[in-house]
């Protein structure tokens, strides 16, 4: 293991390591000519500067976390994938933490984070009860979620994807759509815009709220259960995953799609928009999200005391497929 | 930001902040009196060590690399999730590095790994053009790939995953089934037990290669192209996605699935199995083989020089449904 050292790149290019360790970090002032050599003998001896070493000196680690429910689930997996990508036109590199669901692996991740020295972090979950974000010392940006005063959040606008959804299904004839989401509090703008909306065309709103930290198998018995116990000829599942469980129930039970049931989904990831691009969802802009997060976390990181504008949520739209 | 520091836990604990250090990274004879006051001292205080430097000092970042085509796609996102379970496990952490399905980023990421120390490296891509797998000095775990001598493969049983949806098309009683795949390479098994299958039956072997930096749109595009000017009764495709776009395509095009055509695709990963429960499919046992890549991984960083013991393909299964 014969790696090139800074000291061998200083002899190479005839200046001093400090010279190289400032041309390497970009500080302070240097001839165009000093700069050449350190380049060229970083290149001819294949030098890699260690990074670990840098951000010591230097205290930043160039590592931001990615907390997400689960990247098996599309969604996330198309959000990480984003995220990963402009956080890498950056220079920064993503620690991908996946909590399987559980707000156990949360909580873990906040603290190994902070640990790791991270730059900032990115949380995109649903659990409610992990206390550990407004103790955290480090910028943090939350994607649909709202996580403390001071943290800003990246949304979509959950509110108008709502009533998007809802009056769909009411236009198409639906008369008693239920409204299938994880947790139904207060802050859930698509199942306040349902309730409204339904209220607003004398229907009764019926709201099941499956849990968050249920795995899709779970998931998927507590709605069928629910569903065939709950007449109803229409669906608004807040997640496509959701809803092509109420689709498969219907086809299981006999269920006319979209003749008896009326489905609508939530998200309109490329994979899911790819396996079955029947499905009516609301689509969010998940590309654009990720980068927005990306921009406002650098943003944060650059001043920690910068003003934390309200941002306008990002709109959706519904796309029309056959299941409605 | 008064974050306590390690000389304020040997303050605390009443030892040298040698002997703390010797706890955190547990070195050396300890009594248990010592361990404890310091342990104590730790939690009373909420220190939490700096991993940056731990691993400066100790020689390892307990960071490994992951690189994938995309986690946008749900088998690789299934795939990273339980990698990345597995790890956090054994207290290792995971960068993700998400090609977005390009070799040069797979060039780049290969280098940005090796200049930050990772630990080791796990690869789960197709591209074959790779060079710098061969120069890297550090573990490296395939999946589903062969990167040269030396370097251990994790993969399912391909050959057989062929030889079983071959079979079941013909068995189903189609007598023209093509072959969809990313790269018609002659290490590609699941291909050449469509070809020897088909060989056996006195059958056409036709098998499209759609390549593998292409985006979703643009495969999409090329498959229908091809599926229009070539007549077939049947199509095995490589992976589960491939599959939905034929499905889609018959659709648009009139054809009836399974009468007309008869479609199996390849991976089985929840979310598309959740999506399309009919798809007939063969599944690969995603977890068992993100968890044997990372326990073949720790194995080399623990000795660099073990034997790599050629391991046995993990077991497929075929999964029928109402596509075939």
């Amino acid at each position: 293991m014969s790696r090139p050292k800074l000291q061998d790149v200083a002899a190479r290019a005839g200046v001093s390591v400090t010279t190289v360790s400032r041309v390497l970090n970009n500080r302070g002032y240097l001839s165009d000519d000093i700069k050449k050599r350190v380049d060229d003998a970083v290149a001819e001896l294949g030098y890699r500067p260690n990074e670990i070493a840098r951000s010591l000196i230097g205290q930043r680690s160039t590592l931001v976390g990615l907390i997400v429910p689960t990247v098996a689930d599309p969604f996330f997996g198309e959000l990480a994938s984003h995220a990963e990508g402009a956080l890498a036109e950056r220079g920064y590199k993503m620690l991908l933490c996946d909590c399987h669901d559980t707000p156990e692996r949360e909580e873990k991740y906040l603290d190994l984070l902070q640990g790791n020295r991270v730059d900032g972090i990115i949380s995109s979950t649903h659990n409610r009860d992990v206390a550990g974000y407004g103790r955290a010392d480090l910028p943090i940006v939350a994607i649909d979620r709202r996580l403390g005063d001071g943290i800003p959040t990246v949304h979509s606008d959950n509110r108008t994807g709502g009533v998007l959804a809802t009056e769909h299904l009411i236009a198409r004839g639906s008369r008693a759509p239920v409204h299938l989401t994880a947790t139904d509090h207060p802050g859930n703008q698509r199942a306040a815009a349902y309730r409204e909306r339904m209220a607003a065309h004398g229907l009764e709103a019926r709201v099941m709220a499956y849990g968050y930290d249920t795995s899709l198998d779970e998931r998927r018995a507590v709605i069928e259960t629910w569903l065939t116990v709950n007449p109803c000829d229409g669906v608004f599942a807040s997640d496509d995953l959701t809803a092509l469980m109420a689709l498969e129930w219907a086809r299981k039970t006999g269920r006319r799609v979209p003749d008896d049931l009326r489905i609508v989904g939530y998200d309109g990831s490329a994979a899911l928009q790819l396996a079955v691009p029947g499905l009516t969802t609301v689509r969010q802009p998940i590309e654009r999200m990720a980068r927005r997060a990306v921009d406002l976390l650098l943003e944060r990181m650059a001043d920690a005391t910068a003003d934390v504008a309200a941002q306008d949520p990002l709109p959706v739209a519904l796309r029309h497929g056959w299941t409605s």
